[in-house]
């Protein structure tokens, strides 16, 4: 589709974490070879035409006077609001794989069967050479619930169902879905809670479910009940989750999600045995479709035609 | 169906392992508390009529003159020959869940998603706060194979399917699975193996298979594949086993059976981190199930009925 003539636009990383710019300029020569990309510490990074986003350190983009457009590497944009230095003129394009809800879907269907099936509890026994065989209940009889029935919720909710479990789906808004229990509205939701033996948190985070995972929803579940948190770090109150965990009115709790990223060190979270910790990897877009994504739309952007995956401001996405 | 007048058979339970005989004191003492269950050391065990065997102790079996019933809380009775003693004319019975497919199913369901989306890695990083988002790849693009396409392995290969893998099945004969790519023989074999990242062993142990799990195997497999066992502790050769993971060749193993369980403390496999010990939990009948299946064979002994799940003694099940 391409002239051979067509500029190739120059990308520079642009990512708080070290770690993560590094990693991703390895996804790059790996994927996409043909790119020109630029480290920020580069000598010609400033002459970049497209920065390629995963939370900017303020004042980043502010020090690209060519810019033309901003890359997300994943669906959602609001970690660009990280950099309050962005160009508002300038357009946003997002990585949009179509295997994010499925790979949700793994992620979660693994923690349901951790605590379903009890590896938990065994992996838990492994530094005492502990044999106990635990106790082996049937899916049917095991009640998950799933917060969040958007584009994510939703499929997950059904693949639990698939598996054979009890699923209850909790929205703000009434849905219907074939083989889950469905409730809307705080009304509804201490129903939903009501004995539940996992809670899956998949809500967005609004003033609203800021800190909602706290006592008054924990107390709700069945005793000894499991928190599988994919939202946000702000929809866990830490202090409640630690101490339910500590006089075991709950199991466990498999976290993705951190108000701070990388987890400090010194969270108190690394310390108990019963937290899962994950580094934010329920569903990233995988590495060949972020390169060929950010490649596909690099050519789009040097050959004048209209890009993928295009930001709407108004809408955020 | 049963009159009042019926006389209700004395239980024994014989288990080799002391927790297990608690274990299954307790499932009845919940699930059928109306039974005469009796440990080898009350005084009245000798007088029992049924023995509830998992792995009984050599000889136990020879001191019950009155044994009517030997009852299995498994659907395998090889671990009858443990004793000798096994009176040859004491019909055998066994528990058939309907569910033991689907708990096999789970077990190694979570362990192909363990080693796909690298929960491995992430747990075994815990102790020193790692924060490694690991590659994500699709499961369509991740090659699992089951060996063994029986009563379990059918629905075992089916559901991995179902969750999107690339799944191979291989069996002594040619079987024909919807979405699975199925290989029959020893000279399909290395086929088979080419390239799987998982391999899932649920074959029966036969001297054809003694052993099986050896460098030849794993050499076949992709480069850092994982290893689920569900089959028995001797389909494993332990020493090539920890070779390969040792040098890299295996990624990890997922062991649920062992050549003498429980597994001795002082194992090999429980120090290298790389393999996930579990206490042979992978399919287990129910507690309700054992309970409730062997309360309907009491009742029928005592009421003269025909037993439910009587083993042939010419065939084994």
């Amino acid at each position: 589709m391409t002239g051979a003539a067509d500029p190739m636009p120059r990308i520079v990383l642009l990512c708080r974490d070290p770690a993560l710019e590094a990693w991703l300029a390895e996804v790059f020569a790996t994927h996409a070879p043909h790119l020109d990309v630029q480290r920020p510490g580069d000598a010609d990074a400033g002459a970049a035409e497209v920065a390629v986003c995963w939370y900017p350190a303020a004042g980043s983009l502010d020090r690209l006077p060519a810019l033309k457009l901003i890359h997300s590497i994943g669906s959602g944009v609001d970690h660009l609001e990280q950099d309050p230095s962005q160009p508002l003129n300038v357009p946003v394009c997002r990585v949009v794989d179509p295997d994010h809800s499925l790979g949700m879907a793994e992620y979660v269907h693994w923690g349901v069967l951790h605590f379903h099936r009890r590896f938990d509890q065994v992996l838990n026994g492994r530094s005492t050479q502990q044999w106990q065989r635990p106790v082996q209940r049937t899916a049917r009889d095991f009640q998950v619930g799933v917060m969040g029935l958007g584009a994510i919720g939703t499929p997950v909710a059904r693949r639990l169902a698939d598996a054979g479990y009890a699923v209850r789906g909790w929205a703000r808004t009434a849905r219907e879905l074939p083989d889950v229990a469905t409730y809307a509205g705080d009304a509804a939701r201490d129903d939903f809670l009501n004995g539940l033996d996992v809670l899956i948190n998949l809500l967005p985070l609004t003033p609203a479910t800021q800190g909602l995972l706290a006592h008054e929803v924990f107390d709700r579940l069945a005793p000894g009940a499991a928190l599988i948190n994919c939202g946000r770090g702000g929809h866990v109150n830490e202090a409640h989750l630690l101490e339910a965990l500590d006089r075991g009115r709950l199991r466990g709790a498999l976290l993705d999600v951190f108000e701070q990223e990388p987890l400090s060190v010194d969270s108190p979270l690394w310390r108990c045995p019963q937290v899962w910790i994950t580094p934010h990897m329920a569903s990233a877009a995988s590495d060949a479709c972020i390169a060929t994504q950010v490649a596909e739309n690099v050519r789009r952007l040097g050959a004048g035609l209209p890009l993928n995956n295009l930001v709407d401001p108004a809408l955020g996405y």
